[in-house]
C-alpha cells in the first residue's frame, strides 16, 4: 500500500502528563510521538543521534514543525519561504489527473512548471493545512458527560465536540476538529489555517512516480521517484482564498532544509506527519479477537465472495467487466487481511499483548483505589465481548448493503429520504448535506458496475452464511424477506429483482430528487426490502452508540493502568495514532525479511535497469535510462556506492496517513519522503515488531538528481537553496 | 531445474596437454576440470584453500575421484566400504515410485531401511557406473578419418568409435563409450563397470526431499532435503550381476569421508561429477546467433503454440486436461529460454565472446603455419552461418512431428519400419531394437495426450509460420501435402484429420507390430502424408550429418587456437562438459541477484517454518516440524547461527548432469550433495557470470540431523563412521 489514509475517524489529540516523562520506550524505535512528549524524551533522543534540541519539536504550532502539514489523508511540507510544498506523487495523482490532456498528459508525461505563470491548479478541491493552535480542552469536552453512562456519555461528548468546533471555525478561513487522545482519556482542539489555492509546480512521470505501481507496492527493494511539488497560494491580504490569478505565494510560518549530505545504514532518522489509526493499546480481549476471529473470518468471507462473483461472470466477458473493480477491491481486502494475520501470528502478538496486560494489571491493583478502575476495566471487557458475539452477523448484514449496487442503492436512498426529516447537524454521518454530492454520484455508477445475475449470486452467498448462525442472532425483518432457507432465499430474491426499476439509473435519480414523504412510500420492490430491513438497521446502530458512550467512558481507566505503569518502568507511553501531527525517530535500517534473504537499506538506479522491460509498471522513460547510463551524478552520488541512490529503508513508526511525511536527519534537514511501509510489516497497525517494521522512502538526493539532470528545474532548486548539480 | 541430465550426447573424453599447464583461470572459480587437468593447477588450488595433493585426484580410477559414480544422467558417490551410495532425493525418485503401493507410499512417507534385508531393489534399469578405464585413442579414432571431409569424416569417427566401444565391451559387465572433448580434437575411451543390482535403502518424504517442488525450483533460499541412500550389490563372485536375494554388498575401489565440521561463507569446496552439456567453447558467431536469433525466435515460437492450445482448449476441459503436460512443458521451455536470454543479455555475452575471439585470432593469425588452421576456423563459421540460414524453417519442420500426437506417431511408425530393413546397428539413433519398447509406450498414451481439433490448430500455427519464410526455404513435400496458403492448409488437415484412424490406439500398435512393408503401403491418410514427407526429412539429415562431420574436422584448428592463446597467457583451458567426470573448485558463496537483495550462503530450518502452509509442496512433515520445535540440534548446529542448517550455496561450475554431485571441503571430505542451480545461472552453459553462478547443495549436517533425530537410521551413522547425534 501507498501510506495514504483511507480511513478517517470522527474523534480525535492530548498527552498523559504521567507518562511524557522519561526512560526507555517499550520496544528500540517504536513510538508515534506526540511532539509535545519529545522534551520528555530528549535522553533517548540524543541518545539515538539527533543533534538538535529535543525542547523545539514540542511546539506543532512553530518550526520546524510548522513546515509539517496535511494535505486531509497525506502529508506534506514547506521547502521554501514561497510556499513550496513537496509530498508524494501519488498524493498529488487527482491534481495531475485533473490537467491531463488528450494533447498533454502529465500522468505519462510529467509536469514541470519553467515559472510561476505556469504553475497550474491542483483544483477546487485541494488543500494544505496548517496547524495553527493546539489546545487540550478535556475539561471542557467532558463536563457534560461526567456523570452520565451509555449513549447520554456519547451525546454529551459529541455536542461539546461539535460546539468547539463550531466557535473554533467562526474565525474565517480555518478549519477545527476535536481529537481524542488514549481513547477518550484526554481532548484537543485542533485549529489549521485551510488554504484553498493549492497550484502544481511539479511532478515526474507516473513511470518514475509511481515505478512498480501494483506489482511493487508493499515490496522492497523499491525503485520509486514518488514526490511531486505543490505551490500553496494566498490572497493578496495573506488570507487563505479560492483559486485566483491575482494570488501570491503563501509565505510559511517555516520550512524545511532540504540536506545535501549522503544516507547510510545506521544513520539517525525522523519523520513527521499525520499516521491515521492504529490499535496498539486495544485490550488483550481486541488482540485475540482479531488473531483468533476477526481476521480468519474476513480472509474466508472475503475469499467466499470472489468465488461467488469469479462463478456468476464466468464466460460473460460484459458481467466480468462491470465486476472488475470490486474484484480487485474485494482481492486487495482479502491480500491485507491474509497478511495482517500471518504477521501478527509471527509476532506471537496475542500471547505478548496478553502477557503485558496481565503484568499491567497486576501492577495496576497494587496501586491505591484502583479497585472502581479495575471494575471499569472489566466492564469495558465485557462489553468489548458482547460487541463481538455478534460481529460475524453485523458484518455479513453490513456486506448485504456494501457489496449490493441496487440493494445499498435502496437502502441508501431511503436512509437520505428518512434523514432529509432532520436538521442538517442532526442528521447521520454520511448522510448530512454535504454527502449527497457523493450519494448522487455512487447512484450514477451503479450502471458501470451492476449485473442482476452477479448481485443475487452474492446476496444468496451471504444470505446462506447468515442463516448458518447461531438461532439467537437471526434478524426477524431480514428473515421475513428472506425467510429461512436457500429455497426460499432463491425465490425471494428472484421476486424481488424482478420487480425492481432501480437498475434503471433515471429512477434511482429521480427517486434522489424526489420529496421524502415520495421516497418512503415508493412501491418498487426493493425499495420496501430497504424499508422493511431499516429498523433492524437502526437498531443495530442505536445498539452500536451505546457501546461506543460506554467504552468512551470506560476505555481511560484501562489507559490510566497502562500510562501508570509505564511510568512507573520508566517508560514514556505514545498514543495509539489518530491523524494528528506525529514523530517517529529510528534509523536507516536493512531488513531480514525471512530466512537466507537480507536486504540492503538503499537502492539504486541499478535496480531501475533491471526491473525495466518497456512495459508498465516497469517503463523507465528514455531521459531516465539514458542519464544512467551516463553516470553523470555529480553531487548526488552515493560516496560509499558510486551511484545515484533512489529510495531507503528506516524501522520509523508509520501507518496509513504518512504518505508524504517528511524524513529528516539528525539536524533536522529533509532527507527524503515515507511514502509506503513493507509487506512484512502490515500488521504492525495493531504490534510494532522491530524485526519487520520498516518504512520505505524516496531518498531526497534521487529527487535533486532527477531536477538537476533528467527533467531539469534549475528554479526550484534555486528556491530550495540546492546546488544546480 | 534439478541438475539431472535431460540431453545425452552420443560422442563424448581428453585433455589438450598445451592447456594444461599452469596461470590462473580465465575467471575466479570457472571451470569443470578432467581430473587429469588437476595437477597443472596445483597452485590455484592450492591457493583457493585445498589442503590435499592435487596430483591425488589426477586419476579418475584411483581413490578418491573413483568413489565418484554415474547414474546414468545423475552423479552418486560411494560413502561407506560396504557399496552405500549417497544421491540426490530426485535421482532416486523412480525407484521410490517403483516400491511405492496405495497401502505404503513411499513417496509420501519415505523409506529407511531397518535391515539389509529389508532394502528393495531400485528395480531392474538402475545402474550404477564406475569408471574403471579411461584413455586417450585419438590417433586410432581418427586414423581412417584423416584426409577426408563431411559425411565421409563423420562416418569415419563414428565407425571407428562403434568399433572401440564393442572391442571393450568383450569384458563382460562392462560398458564403454568414446568421449569427445574440445569438438573433436581429442577422443578418449571410457569404460566402466555397470552395477545393476541396485537398492534402495533411505530416503525422507517427498515433502522433504523435494520441499517447495516446482515454487521453488531454481530458487533460493532452498529448504531441500534432496538426497537418498542407495547400496549396490554384486554377485558372490564380485562380480556385476541382476537383482538376487543372494547377492552381496558391492566394495567399492573408494568411499567418501562425511565432514563433522561446520561450513561458513567463504570456505573452500569442491565438486565431481558428471555435467551434460555446456557450449562455452562454442565460436562468437554462435553465441550472437544464440542471443540474437534462436533465443527470441524460441521465446517467440513457444508462445504462440502456449497461445494456440490456449485457444483450441478453451471452455472444453476434457482437451485442457490432455493438453496439460505438453502446456506445461512448454511453458518450462519458455520460461528457460526466456531465463537464459536474460541471462546472456545481462552478461553481455555476445561482446565479451566477440572481445575474446577477436582477441584469440589475432594472436593466433600472428603464430606461424597459421594459415590453413584460420581458413578452416573461415569454413566453420560459414557451415554454422549457412545452418543457421535455415534454422527458423527447420525447427518449425521439427515441431511439426514434436508437437503433434497423430502426425507425430505417423512419422514414427514410417521411420521405423524403414530403418527396419537394415542391421540393427546401422539403424537411425532412436529406431534401434532397444528404442522399440519407447515408441510403443509413446504410441499408447497418445490416447492421454490427443485431440483432432487442437492438433489441427497447431499444425495450422505451424504452417502459417512456414509459409511467412523466404520462399527459397520452402519444402516442395510440405507444400505438396499443405498447399500455399491457409484455405488450402485448413481444407488438407480437415480432409487428412477425416481419413486418418490413427486416433484408435488399436490402428497404431497394429502398424507397429505390422510388417514394414505392410506399414510403408498403409493407405491412411496421415500414414500417407508421414510417407510423403520422409524424402524431406531424410534429406534433412543428411546435411545436417554433412555438416557435423564437416565441423568435427574444422572445430578442432580453432580450439587449438583457444588452447594456444591461453596457455600464451598463462591460462588454463577446459573442455566443455559431456557427461564425463569433471571438477570444480570455489567457495561457499553469497549471493547479490539484483540491486538491494543480499542472499546469505546458508539457510536453516526457520525457514522451513516459515515457508510450511500445511498444503504441497510446502508441508512440513509433523516430525520434522516437532524436531525443529524441539530444537535439539545436538553436534549438526552451525556454531555460529546457532540452529540446523538445511541447504548452502557455492560459486561451482555445475550444469544439467550434476545433480547428487557430491561436494567436499578442503580436506576432501563430503560436506553436501548438489542438487540444483539458481535463476540468474541458467545462462550458465554458455558463459559462467562470477556475479552470478551459484550452485545449490543441501548440507550434509541437515542430512546427518534428519538420519540421528528426525527418522532415524542409527545403522547408517555407523556405516559412515558419523556421530549418533
Amino acid at each position: 500500500m501507498t501510506e495514504q489514509k483511507t480511513l478517517s475517524k470522527a474523534l480525535g489529540v492530548a498527552v498523559l502528563a504521567a507518562a511524557a516523562g522519561s526512560g526507555f520506550p517499550a520496544q528500540a524505535d517504536e513510538g508515534m510521538w506526540m511532539p509535545s512528549q519529545l522534551p520528555g524524551i530528549a535522553a533517548q533522543l540524543k541518545q539515538a543521534g539527533f543533534q538538535g534540541d529535543p525542547a523545539s519539536l514540542a511546539d506543532l504550532t512553530r518550526p520546524p514543525m510548522s513546515a509539517v502539514v496535511s494535505l486531509g489523508g497525506c502529508t506534506a511540507s514547506f521547502v521554501s519561504p514561497q510556499g513550496l510544498v513537496v509530498t508524494n506523487h501519488h498524493c498529488a495523482m487527482g491534481a495531475i489527473q485533473l490537467n491531463s490532456t488528450p494533447q498533454d498528459n502529465l500522468i505519462a508525461n510529467g509536469f514541470n512548471a519553467a515559472t510561476r505563470a505556469q504553475e497550474v491548479s491542483a483544483g477546487p478541491a485541494a488543500r494544505v493545512y496548517v496547524t495553527t493552535a493546539f489546545d487540550r480542552i478535556t475539561d471542557r469536552i467532558l463536563a457534560d458527560a461526567r456523570g452520565k453512562t451509555g449513549r447520554a456519555y456519547y451525546d454529551a461528548v459529541d455536542a461539546a465536540s461539535k460546539a468547539a468546533v463550531a466557535e473554533c471555525e467562526q474565525d474565517a478561513g480555518h478549519r477545527c476538529s476535536v481529537a481524542n487522545m488514549y481513547y477518550g482519556t484526554d481532548f484537543y482542539l485542533v485549529k489549521q489555517l485551510e488554504l484553498q489555492d493549492i497550484r502544481l509546480v511539479y511532478a515526474p512521470p507516473e513511470a518514475i512516480g509511481n515505478y512498480g505501481d501494483e506489482i511493487d507496492n508493499f515490496m522492497w527493494p523499491r525503485h520509486s521517484g514518488d514526490f511531486a511539488f505543490y505551490r500553496a497560494y494566498v490572497g493578496k491580504d495573506g488570507k487563505p482564498a479560492a483559486f485566483s490569478a491575482d494570488n501570491v505565494p503563501y509565505q510559511p510560518p517555516a520550512y524545511l532544509a532540504v540536506s545535501t549530505d549522503p544516507v547510510a545504514e545506521g544513520d539517525f532518522a525522523m519523520l513527521a506527519g499525520y499516521p491515521g489509526t492504529t490499535y496498539r493499546h486495544r485490550m488483550a480481549l481486541e488482540f485475540a479477537e482479531q488473531v483468533q476471529d476477526t481476521l480468519p473470518s474476513r480472509v474466508d468471507i472475503y475469499g467466499a465472495l470472489v468465488e461467488t462473483i469469479e462463478k456468476a461472470v464466468d464466460g460473460d466477458a460484459e458481467a466480468q467487466v462491470l465486476y472488475a473493480a470490486q474484484m480487485a477491491s474485494l482481492e486487495n481486502g482479502l491480500k491485507r487481511a491474509q497478511g495482517e494475520l500471518d504477521g501478527l501470528r509471527r509476532s506471537d502478538a496475542v500471547d505478548k499483548r496478553a502477557a503485558d496486560e496481565a503484568a499491567m494489571l497486576a501492577w495496576f491493583g497494587r496501586q491505591p483505589g484502583a479497585k472502581a478502575a479495575l471494575a471499569d476495566v472489566k466492564a469495558a471487557q465485557a462489553l468489548v465481548a458482547a460487541s463481538h458475539a455478534t460481529s460475524d452477523r453485523d458484518t455479513l448484514f453490513g456486506l448485504m448493503r456494501s457489496q449490493t449496487q441496487l440493494l445499498g442503492s435502496a437502502y441508501r436512498l431511503q436512509r437520505l429520504a428518512m434523514e432529509r426529516g432532520k436538521p442538517d447537524a442532526q442528521r447521520e454521518n454520511g448522510y448530512q448535506q454535504r454527502d449527497e454530492v457523493r450519494i448522487e454520484a455512487g447512484l450514477k455508477q451503479v450502471q458501470r458496475r451492476y449485473d442482476a445475475g452477479v448481485e443475487k449470486a452474492i446476496m444468496a452467498e451471504l444470505l446462506r452464511r447468515y442463516r448458518a448462525l447461531p438461532a439467537d442472532q437471526r434478524i426477524a425483518e431480514l428473515d421475513a424477506v428472506f425467510g429461512n432457507d436457500a429455497a426460499a432465499a432463491t425465490a425471494a430474491l428472484d421476486r424481488i429483482y424482478a420487480g425492481t426499476k432501480l437498475g434503471d439509473a433515471d429512477v434511482r435519480l429521480g427517486l434522489l430528487a424526489a420529496e421524502p414523504a415520495a421516497v418512503l412510500a415508493s412501491d418498487d420492490a426493493l425499495m420496501q426490502v430497504a424499508a422493511k430491513l431499516m429498523p433492524a438497521v437502526l437498531r443495530e446502530e442505536e445498539v452500536d452508540k451505546q457501546r461506543a458512550g460506554e467504552l468512551l467512558r470506560l476505555r481511560p481507566p484501562y489507559m490510566r493502568g497502562w500510562a501508570g505503569y509505564s511510568a512507573a518502568n520508566g517508560k514514556p507511553l505514545y498514543p495509539d495514532a489518530n491523524s494528528t501531527l506525529r514523530v517517529s525517530y529510528g534509523k536507516v535500517s536493512s531488513l531480514d525479511p525471512r530466512d537466507g534473504v537480507h536486504y540492503t537499506p538503499l537502492t539504486t538506479v541499478a535496480g531501475i535497469m533491471q526491473k525495466h522491460t518497456g512495459q508498465a509498471p516497469f517503463d523507465a522513460p528514455q531521459p531516465l535510462r539514458e542519464a544512467i547510463a551516463k553516470g553523470d551524478f555529480g553531487s548526488t552520488a552515493d560516496p560509499v556506492l558510486k551511484t545515484q541512490t533512489v529510495d531507503f529503508m528506516t524501522n520509523l513508526d508509520t501507518t496509513g496517513g504518512n504518505s508524504g511525511s517528511p524524513v529528516l536527519d539528525a539536524k533536522g534537514r529533509l532527507i527524503g519522503l515515507n511514502f509506503d511501509s513493507n509487506w512484512e510489516a502490515v500488521s504492525a497497525s495493531w504490534m510494532y515488531d522491530p524485526r519487520y517494521k520498516r518504512a520505505i522512502h524516496v531518498d531526497a538526493r534521487y529527487l535533486r538528481w532527477l531536477l538537476a539532470k533528467v527533467y531539469p528545474a534549475p528554479n526550484l532548486l534555486r528556491e530550495m537553496n540546492l546546488p544546480a548539480e
